[in-house]
Formats: C-alpha cells, structure tokens, sequence
C-alpha cells in the first residue's frame, strides 16, 4: 500500500506544484506584469489550470484513490489525505473538460462586461452575461448529485459540509440582532472620525503596517508586502507565503488594517504542517475558517484597545500634526465608527454582515431559478433599505459593487460573514485559554495568542472539515451568539448603550 | 495537414507556456523571492520541466513531425517551425530521463560546492564536482551521433549548425590581433577613470540607465527592470521581457551599462514576430546573435562618442561633483580604458575575447579527456600570464570566477566571443545601410538603428540558424576581420596608438 500512496502523493504533489506555479503567475499578474503581458499571461495560467486538471482527474488517481480509501487508520492524516483528495477528485470528474472551457470564455466576457457596466454605472451591459452566468452555475450544479437544496452544491466547494439551511439559520437567528444593534447605535451620539480621513504619508503608513505585522508573528523570511491594486495573500509553499496592500489616499490608515487582515491569512498558511505541502491537506480549512483568521487579527485584535494602547503612541510620534489632540481612546473610537454604507469591503464590523446576508438571498434567489437577473438592481435597493436604512444612488454603489459574480462565484459570500462569526466564536476559547491578553497586547506581545492559533487551528491545514474543526476546538458548530456578544460589549461600550 | 499542423502547435504551445511559466518562477526567485521559499521553488521548478519534457518527448510529437517534414514549402515559416522542433525532439529523445534526474542532483552539489569554494578561494573543494560535471557532460555527447569533434554536440545546443572547428579557425585567427594590440596599449599613454568610482547615488543611476534604454528603444510597456543579484534578460511573451540589474558601490556607472547590455537582448525578444509564439521559432536564433545585440547596445552604441556626445551633459547635470572637470572626450576615454584584470564579467572589450578563448581551450581539453580537472588552476594561470600578461594572486580570482561550470554547462562560453564579432560584422552593414549614424546618435535617436535591427534580425527568431542569418545579412559568415577592425580603429584613436 505505501507504493500506491507514494504514486498518489507523486501525482498530487505534481498537481500541487501547477497550482502553485499558477499563483505564482497570478501574483506577477497583479504586483508587477507589464501591460503588454497579460494576454500570453492568461495563456499560460490556462495551460498550467489544464495540465493540472487532466493530471488530477487520471483514471489512474480514482483507481489509486479506491485501492487507499480503506488502508489507514480513521483520523490519521494518511486517512484525511485519501478522504480530501477522493473529495475534489469525485467533484472534478463531473465537470466535463467542455464546460470549463464554455466557463471561462463566458466569465472572460461577463468580467469586461462588469468593469464597463460599472464605470458607467450601468446594469443593462452587465445583465446579459450574468444570465448567462447564473445559466451555467445551474449547470455545474446538475452535474452534481442532488443536495437538499442546490446551493448547497456551491456552497460546498468553499465549506466542506456545510448546508444552505445551516448558513440560513445561523443568519436568521444573527439579522434581527445585528439590525436592532445598528439601530441603537444610530440612536446615540456619533464618533468622530475626522482624523482619520486628513493627508499621511503613503510610505510611512506602508512602513508602520510592516512594523505592526511582524510583531504580530508574520514571517518576513517565508513572505512579503507588496502593492497591488486589491489586497489579497497567496501562497507558494509553506515558507512563501505572500500579501498585497493598496494605498487610498482618501482612506489612508487603511493600509494598517488591510495589512493585518492579509497578514492573518498568511499567518495560518505559514503555520500549516509541512508534512502537508503537496497533498491534499496543504492550505486551510476552508474559506471561512481562512476569514475567521484575518477577520481576528484586522477586528478582534487590530481594532481593540489594548492594541492601539500598544501602537498608537509610535503612530502619533510618526504623524504628529494628523493626531494632534486625539487620545488614544478617541482614536479607538474613531476606526471603530459605525455607519451604515453603500460598499461591503469598507463596512464596520456591525454593518457588514447585512451586507453578506442580502448577498447570499440574492445569490440563493438566482440559482432556484426565483429571480430574474433584470431585477437585481431593484431587490438590492430594497433589501439595502430594509437592513441598513440607506438606499445606493447607483447601481455601481449597489448591485454592480462586486467582481465575484462576474466570474461565476456564485457561493462564497456567506463564507465572509460565517468568518466573523468563527473569529468571535474561537476568540471566547481563546480568553479562557490564555490569560492576560489585553495585557500582553498593550505590551506589543502576541506571541501566545499566534501560538494557540497555530497549535488548534493551523497546523490542521485541510485535516478537519469546518464544522468538525469547530466541535474539537470550542465543542460546538458555527453558531453566531459569540459574535453578538462580541458586538454588543465593543459597541454598548463605545456608543454608551 | 493543417489539421496534424494544428495538433502539433497545440502540444508546442503548451511546451513553451510551461517553459516561460518556469521563466516566470525563474524571474521570482532572483528578484523577489523571501530566503525560505528556495526549497518549494526548486520542486515547482523541476515539475514544470518534467512535464515539457515529457510532452515535448512524446512519440506523437515524433510522428507528427515526421508526417509534417515534407509538406511545407521550404523557406517558410511552417517548414523551418518543423525543422527546428524536429532538431529539438531528436537531440531531447536521445537523453534518457534518468540521466536528467543525475544530472540535476549532480549540479545542485557543485553549485553549492563551487559557492564554498570561491568564498574560500580553495579549487580543492570543487574539485570531485567538477570531475563529476565533466564525467556527465562526455556521457551527455555519447548519447549523441559522433560528430567531428565531441564538443561539437555541446556546441550545437548554443550555436546551431556550429563547429568547433569553425570557432577554433576564428579565435586563431582573432587571438594574435588581440595580444598584439592590448601590447600596444599596454606600451602606451594610460586613461584616466578615477571619476568612474566616486560615490554616485544609486537612484540616480538607476534612473539614469531607464532614460537611456528607454530612448534606445526597450519598450516598458512590454517589460520592466528590476534589481537582481545577476543582471539578465527573461521571456514572458514577445509582450513581456524583462531585465534585471545591479548597483555595485565601487563601480556605480556599470549599472548604466548593464542596463544597455540586458536591453539589447531585450529588445531582440521585443522584435521577434509574434506569430511566431508558442512555436519553435520564439526567441532568438542563437546565444551569439542573441549576445551580438547586447553588446552593439552596450558597447558599439552605448561606448561610443557620438553616444556620450547626446548623454553627457545630462549625466553631468545629475552628478556634478563626481564629473567634474571631466569633458565629454575624457569620460569616453574613461569608460573605455582597457586594462588586463582578472575577471572576465569586468573585462574590457580589447580584453573580453582572450578570457573566453582560455575557457574555450580548457574546456574542449575536459571533452577531450586531455586535462585533468585538478591541473585546471596551474593552467588557467599559465594561460592568463600569456594571452593577459597577468597570474590572479588565488582561484577565486581564476579558475573559480565562473558559474556555468558548475551548472554543468560547458559549450556555451564561445557565444560570448562569437557575439562580440559578430555586433562589429553586423555593424559594418549597418553602417552603410543607414547613413550618419553618429548624427543621429548625437541626437539621441536610435530609432533607425532599432528599426534595421528589427528588420533584419529580430524579426526572424529561430528561423535561421546563425549562420545562414550572418550570410543572409552580410554576405559573409561570421568572421573576426570586422571586429578586429573595430578594436583597432577605436582604440588606435583612444591610444594615439
């Protein structure tokens, strides 16, 4: 048996090394490419995602598959191996060759169609291809065995087990709290946030998230920052994992965040078991598990006041004119403001997952068939006025926002919002594991709490689906009362409610 | 036929997506890359080789290129596109997988090798490497038909269609001239180049080098240049070629040089007809053609009079202080100072030539089995004391300089000085084909130049083997008499010789 595993894992680990090789080329893409590149470049990233895919579906890899699933011991990593790669090879082998290619020309197109339609604000350009978007996801999902409902077929190629019912209730019993909680805050007196919005200098901020980040444990050795139009993170191998940030000069300091936030996702990628570089069970859990990470580092430690209490003064010696008479509790307010707003990546943590849960119902309405793409626009209005008050002027404030559904992600929205709920979640573990946290953060010392990640979470890499990940760490699913508590302690406390 | 011509451009394409991906991750390790990403980077590397090599050696290959070898017009594209592929698959299928498996285990032991032994200056520590190199590069020319001499199999792999005969004809013809006149040189007045190594602000310099290539004609909207330990060129797409370049403190204008030097190749792969990717036919027709560009740009450009006459004034303007008192005339005679050393990278271009010559004897002589490798530092000196009048004071500073030994590359040091003829033998015609060059150059217009340089070299790729193109070109095959002119009327005008 070890010889068919060591097959297995020469061919994974081929399969592996293509899709790593392919982000590499998508980095370059995004941080350094020249103009002129990206025509050959999309070439070549299609050469190395079909070499990849023709390698992993091989008759060879079911068989090989099929003559292991039974060999090794139930919770051994060998077992997780087989058991995750069975997975995505039984996924893959239902897609025919055909449909990706059919895929791709039609999400090249619908992408075009969506800069351009929100340049112009302008949904009519986009509409057609969303529809032929919203035909294919259809698609996909009747290749698959029927699900208790169809999106669940979606939804689980970015949460392992997870069920559209689950993400339903887990946000039915989360709205009405979050709309009651934004409500009352609206009701109180307002923070200040003038500071925040004034002219810093682009390479000191660039430099001061570098400093934050490598004292939260980011290895600068098996990574780096570089810009890039979005922040993302993505990772080569387990010491070459990388992050991008931007610079907006209308909204400086949020460079630090943005930083934070992809440095948390990078963190978990440079904590996962080597032993599991080429196999199945490289990378994280999951989308949201992967979220919970960034959302921890960017809110539940970024936005804190033991933190700042830690930071701010260094910001203050760095931008001394910009901060001039703002205390740090003040400053704390400041970048925890909240206000209900058009755009969901600029959203505060009490707003922002309305923003996903409007998402996920449009999203749920389109792959039941239930709604016409032509109407999204005025379902989005509607919805943005029934959760958050406020109605976008236009449909590029609105329904044209977002780029994921121009390249047929359908499926993950809820994953963002479900990241939050699990930061909070393993963030009540965690206070009762290590004592004196807020104390070792206004130290600058988060090496206990980097530590615990990488000890419960990390190392896990794929090994555990989300939810069973959830029950071995905090011995319960995904459930969002945490996050309310979180919520209402930060904003009663901040809003005096 | 068009249908199997299809087929086979379908499989080529993907060979060569694989190879310029590989370029990519090439790129990223020397100019990016965090010190812990080597290992992953080295298997990505090796994946993606493997996996062009396997598509590339495939008996359907073979078939369709002997279905096609008669059914194209000779002379055109298609017929040279099978030639040159079937060049490639018949040399590709004669070595056995396993040998490029030793092979790399082999050369990753005598890279790492030979970096202790330069640092230590000790031949001995690289010595049962190299042995080991030369013992697979003879087993590397058995796997082949036996050609004159066995060194033409290595030489072919960089020269196509060269003999060592042929090169062994030019250098003996070329290597008197060359001593005799470095002796004129050495009888003569000496130039002064103190204000070469003052201290020049490296931003500047930098800077400095993009105003030149950029005027040369390097297009950076289909490329960059970046910093790397090791200036080189690399190939994305005809649309992406990118250079890299280094500041070194005690010399800071060779940054400058390096620059026209790596844009040279650059714009060659700028010029290449893009209907000619993704075939046989992409990228340059050979290491000394390839090489030719880059020294016209670097030296028959940019250390010419004329050249400096346009670019001086600004670079004085930039650095006031460190020229000084420094006219135009003087600074040309500076950068063109000619001085046995050393090293060969540093080598002037009275000079360059006899380095490469030493490394073409000794090589051939390892082929040959007539040396052996331990004796190589006592002839390297006696050799450097006759063609140079100079013995390095220890190894590092001899035997050990170069890399490409231990990468177990031997056949390829000849382009170096093949190159170098023939940029002056190209040169020639160009001079009669365009008239008032030096005009033009004092203008700062290059724009004629690059133009004849497309037309009649960077256009064609690999259609033409070297020779054929010097033949086509000029009328001659390459020979040394251009270049040896070249020398003697530039420096018999620096020297008052």
């Amino acid at each position: 048996m070890s010889e068919k595993m060591d097959q297995l894992k020469a061919i994974l680990g081929e399969v592996s090394d293509l899709g790593r090789a392919a982000a590499v080329l998508g980095w370059d893409q995004q941080v350094n490419m020249p103009p002129g590149g990206g025509e050959a470049r999309g070439r070549q990233l299609g050469t190395l995602g079909k070499i990849a895919q023709e390698k992993f579906i091989a008759d060879e890899v079911g068989q090989l598959l099929d003559d292991l699933k039974s060999e090794f011991e139930p919770g051994s990593d060998e077992a997780a191996m087989i058991r995750v790669a069975a997975r995505g090879y039984e996924k893959a082998k239902r897609v025919p060759p055909s449909f990706i290619v059919e895929q791709a020309v039609v999400t090249a197109k619908a992408f075009d169609a969506w800069v351009e339609a929100k340049a112009k604000s302008d949904f009519s350009i986009f509409q057609p291809h969303l529809e032929k978007v919203v035909e294919l996801v259809r698609k996909y999902v009747s290749f698959h065995p029927q699900a208790d409902h169809p999106y669940d077929t979606l939804l689980d190629d970015y949460e392992p087990g997870m069920k559209t019912a689950d993400v339903q209730a887990i946000f039915d019993e989360l709205r009405p709290q979050q709309v009651e909680l934004i409500k009352a805050i609206a009701a109180s007196k307002q923070v200040k946030d003038d500071f925040l919005h004034k002219k810093y200098n682009e390479k000191k901020v660039w430099n001061f998230s570098e400093t934050i980040i490598k004292r939260f444990g980011y290895d600068f050795n098996r990574g780096r920052q570089d810009k890039a139009p979005h922040p993302f993170e993505t990772t080569f191998s387990v010491n070459d994992v990388r992050i991008t940030n931007r610079f907006e000069t209308d909204n400086p300091l949020a460079t630090l965040f943005s930083a934070m936030h992809e440095s948390g996702h990078a963190m978990y990628e440079q904590g996962v078991n080597p032993a599991y570089e080429r196999t199945a069970l490289e990378s994280g859990a999951s989308l949201a598990i992967h979220e919970s990470q960034s959302r921890m580092w960017e809110n539940i430690v970024g936005r804190s006041l033991p933190f700042w209490e830690h930071f701010y003064p260094a910001l203050k010696e760095i931008f001394p004119s910009q901060l001039d008479g703002v205390g740090v509790r003040a400053f704390y307010k400041g970048i925890n403001k909240v206000e209900p707003s058009f755009i969901r990546v600029n959203a505060d943590e009490a707003t922002y997952n309305l923003h996903i849960m409007l998402r996920l119902e449009l999203e749920i309405a389109m792959v039941e068939g239930k709604v016409n793409v032509k109407d999204l626009p005025e379902i989005w209005n509607a919805k943005m006025q029934e959760y958050l008050g406020i109605v976008p002027p236009n449909d590029a404030k609105g329904v044209l926002q977002d780029v994921h559904w121009s390249g047929g992600s359908i499926g993950y929205f809820s994953t963002y919002a479900l990241g939050n709920l699990v930061s909070a979640q393993l963030w009540e573990k965690i206070e009762k594991d290590i004592k004196g946290l807020d104390e070792k953060f206004r130290k600058g010392d988060f090496s206990e709490l980097l530590g615990w990640l990488h000890k419960n979470i990390h190392q896990y890499g794929r090994k555990f689906e989300p939810q069973t990940l959830m029950l071995n760490v905090t011995g319960s699913k995904i459930t969002p009362a945490p996050y309310v508590r979180y919520l209402k302690k930060k904003y009663g406390e901040i809003y005096g409610l």
